[in-house]
C-alpha cells in the first residue's frame, strides 16, 4: 500500500508514516533555517520556504512527500504547536504590563491595527471585485497584527532596546496582540454567522466583539483568581512535573473555553499566558528546579516547524502563473508596509523618531501566518474564506514584511546616529 | 453538535476536543499517580487505574468522557509517546554495556522469557481451547517482558544496588528487552503472515526472527558509525535546538525503518536509543548547554500519559462478570509471577541470593502494557488477536506483577541482613 492509502486508515496504522513525516519536517525545517540564518535571515522564514519547496516537488514530478499533506494528524500537531507558541507568547507578556504601557502604545497599537485593514479590505475589493464582503474582512484581519520578535530580535542586536521608540514598540506589540485576536474573533464569528444563513445585524456584531472582549476580561479576573491557588495546591502535592502538567491543562482548557465561546483557541492560549504570571509559579518551580519556558520549548521544538512546513505545503507555486495574483501579493505587501506607517502619525511626542516606530510594526511573521491558515479552514457558501492565490499572496506579504524590517530598522537606526553600519 | 460527532470530522475541526483531552488526560493522570504515590505505590499505576475509571464511568451512565476513547488522534498521540519512552529506555542502555554483563545476566533473561511465555501459551490454551495458536503465542509474549523500573527505584530506596544481583537482574533487563521485542516481532510477523492467508513453514519462521535480529545488528553497526557523525555535523551548524532535534529525527526515522523491515516502530525507537551513546552528542550538548535527557523529559510528560489513561480507558470492567475471565487473570498472573522464578534456577553462583533475582525480575510495568495494546490492534480472520477480556486479564496481571514486587524484595533483603524492616 501506498503512505497515503495507508494514511486513509487512520490511527494505530498511520503512526509509522507520521513518525517518518515528522523526522523528514524536522530535518527540513532545521536545514531551512541554518541556510537562512547564515544568509542573516529569520529562520523561521527558512522554515516556510522549505515547506513551500517540499510542497511544490510535485510539479518536478517528486511526489514523495505528498503524503504530509494527505495526513491530517499534522495538522492537529501543528495545531496544537501553535496554540503553545502562541502560550509561549503570552507568558512573554503580563496584563500588569499591559496596563502600564499607557497612552502612546495604545494610540500605535490602535492605529497599527485599523489603517492596514482598512487599506487591505480595499486591496481585496479592487481585486477581487467579486468576492465576498467578508473575504475582504478577513484579508484585512490578516494584515492587522504584528509579530513583533523579529523588531525585538533587531533591537536588541543593535543595543536599541533601551530607546524609548522600543518601549513603545514592544508595548504596542502586546496591545496589538490582543487588538488583532478581537478582529479576529469578531470576522470569525461574522463569517459563521454569514455561512448558516440570514444577514448580520448591527446588534449581532456588537454582541461578537462583545462575547470576544468579554472572554478576555473574564477570563483574565477568574484565572487572575485562580492561577495562584492552582499552583499553591500543585505545590503541595509530592507528584513530580506537577509544574508543566498544570500549566499545560491551564493553557489547554481556556483554548478549549475559547472555542466554546466561539473564538479561537489560540485566543484562550494567548490568555492564558499572559494571565499566569512568574509569582504564582515561582515556589513549585522552585521546588521542582525547572523553568517553565524551559520545559515548554521541547514541546514547541517538536511541534511549532510542523506548523511552518505545513503552512509553506499550502502553498501552491501555481497560482502565481496568473499575473493578477502576483500584482495581488506585491500591492498586498505594499499596503500591509503602509498601513503600519500610519502609526507614525498617531505619536504626538517631541524627539521621537516616529519612523522608526512604524518601520519596527512592520513585520507580521508568524501570526500573520496563524490568521491566514485559519482562514483557509473557514468556509462561506461551501468554499474557503482565503483561498489557494490569497493564502499563497499572505505568504508573500509574510514573509517580504519579515525579511525587509531588519534593513529599514538598521538604516534608520544607523541615520539617527545610534548604530554606525 | 456533540463532541463525538465532531471529532468524525476530524483534523483542524477536532482540534479544540483534543485540546479539551489533553487537558483532561494530564490532571486526571497527575490526580491517580498522587493517590498512588501517597499509597507509596508506583505513580504509573494510578495513572492506568484513572483511566480504567474513566473508562468505565459509562457503567454509571456518566458519558462525559467516551470522547477520548473515539479520537484516533489520542492513538497517535500515546504511540508517539510510547515510542520517545523506549527511546529514553534505549539511552539508558549501551551496546558496550549489554556486551559487558556476561554469562548470568544472558542465561537469566534467556530462562525469564522462555518460561512465562510456555506458561502463558500454556493458560491461554487452557481458558481459551477455541482460540488460535497465534492468540496463545500472543499471551505469551505477553509474559516475556520485564519492566525493571520499578525493581532498581525499590534497590535503589534500600541502598541494595551495589549488590551483585541487583547488577545481574539490571544488567538480564537489558538483554530481556532486546529479547522481548524480538520475540513481538517474530510473533506479530507469524500473525500478519498467517493472516494473509496461508500456513507458515519453519522456514519463515526462521526469516522473520532472522530479519527482527537482522535488523537489530545492521542498525547497530550503520547507526555507531552514522551517529557521531550526524552530531559532528551538527555541532558545527548555527540552528539552535540541533540536539533534539537530530535525536527526535534520529528515533523517528529508525522507527519507521523498523516498521518498514515489518518489525513494531518501538523496536526501532530502542534501538535508536540504544545506539546514541552520550560521548556521540556530548559536544553538541556542551555548545547548546542541555542535556538530553533534560529535553526529551517534557515531551515523554505530556504523551505518555495519553498512553497510560488510554490503556486504561481500553479495560472493560463488565468482562470480569464473567467468572473464566476473572479466573484468567488470577492464573495468568499467577503464572507471570512463577514464570520469573525459573531465572533463579539459571544461576549457578554460590553466595547469590538467587530468590531476590527472581524476584526482581518479576514486575512487568510498560512493556506488558505496550505489548498488550499492540496485541490488540493486530487483527487476525477479522478479530483482534488480543480480545477485550485478556487485555483486561493482561492488565490485571501487569498491575499485580508491579504491586507485589516492592514488598517482596523488601522482605526478601531484609531477611538477608542488608535492610531491617
Amino acid at each position: 500500500m501506498s503512505p497515503v492509502t495507508l494514511l486513509a486508515s487512520g490511527g494505530h496504522e498511520a503512526v509509522p508514516h507520521i513518525l517518518l513525516g515528522l523526522a523528514v519536517i524536522l530535518l527540513a525545517a532545521k536545514a531551512g533555517g541554518e541556510v537562512f540564518e547564515r544568509l542573516s535571515l529569520p529562520a523561521v522564514l527558512g522554515e516556510l520556504v522549505v515547506g513551500i519547496l517540499l510542497g511544490n516537488l510535485g510539479l518536478a514530478g517528486v511526489h514523495t512527500f505528498d503524503f504530509l499533506r494527505a495526513e491530517e494528524t499534522f495538522v492537529v500537531l501543528a495545531e496544537i504547536g501553535v496554540v503553545l507558541l502562541l502560550f509561549e507568547v503570552g507568558l512573554e507578556s503580563s496584563v500588569k504590563e499591559m496596563m502600564a504601557v499607557g497612552a502612546p502604545s495604545l494610540l500605535v497599537a490602535v492605529v497599527g491595527v485599523v489603517a492596514p485593514s482598512l487599506l487591505g479590505f480595499g486591496v481585496s475589493m479592487f481585486f477581487h471585485p467579486e468576492g465576498s464582503v467578508y473575504v475582504h474582512l478577513f484579508v484585512g484581519t490578516i494584515l492587522c497584527a504584528t509579530s513583533v520578535g523579529i523588531t525585538a530580535r533587531v533591537l536588541q542586536d543593535l543595543n536599541g532596546l533601551q530607546r524609548r521608540e522600543s518601549k513603545i514598540i514592544l508595548g504596542a506589540a502586546v496591545i496589538d496582540d490582543v487588538l488583532g485576536l478581537v478582529v479576529l474573533a469578531t470576522v470569525t464569528g461574522m463569517i459563521r454567522a454569514a455561512d448558516s444563513g440570514g444577514t448580520l445585524q448591527v446588534g449581532e456584531v456588537a454582541a461578537i466583539v462583545g462575547k470576544a472582549a468579554g472572554f478576555l476580561v473574564v477570563s483574565v479576573i477568574v484565572g487572575l483568581w485562580l492561577s495562584p491557588r492552582m499552583f499553591r495546591v500543585a505545590t503541595h502535592l509530592r507528584s513530580r512535573g506537577m509544574l508543566l502538567a498544570v500549566s499545560l491543562a491551564f493553557c489547554f482548557a481556556l483554548s478549549y473555553a475559547a472555542h466554546v465561546v466561539g473564538l479561537a483557541p489560540i485566543v484562550g492560549a494567548f490568555t492564558a499566558g499572559l494571565i499566569l504570571e512568574e509569582v504564582h509559579y515561582r515556589s513549585l518551580a522552585t521546588k521542582e528546579n525547572v523553568e517553565l519556558h524551559h520545559v515548554l520549548k521541547p514541546l514547541t521544538a517538536m511541534l511549532v516547524p510542523v506548523f511552518f512546513v505545513l503552512m509553506g505545503l499550502k502553498v501552491d507555486l501555481r497560482v502565481f502563473a496568473d499575473p493578477s495574483v502576483l500584482g495581488f501579493a506585491a500591492v498586498l505587501t505594499a499596503v500591509a508596509i503602509l498601513g503600519k506607517q500610519a502609526c507614525s502619525l498617531a505619536i504626538r511626542e517631541k524627539g521621537l523618531d516616529r519612523v522608526l516606530i512604524g518601520f519596527g510594526m512592520i513585520p507580521r511573521g508568524e501570526v500573520g501566518l496563524i490568521f491566514a491558515g485559519i482562514g483557509a479552514t473557514l468556509v462561506l457558501a461551501g468554499e474557503a474564506v482565503v483561498s489557494p492565490p490569497i493564502f499563497s499572496a499572505a505568504v508573500i506579504m509574510v514573509m517580504v514584511t519579515t525579511l525587509v524590517t531588519p534593513s529599514l530598522l538598521k538604516r534608520r537606526l544607523a541615520r539617527s546616529g545610534v548604530v554606525r553600519t
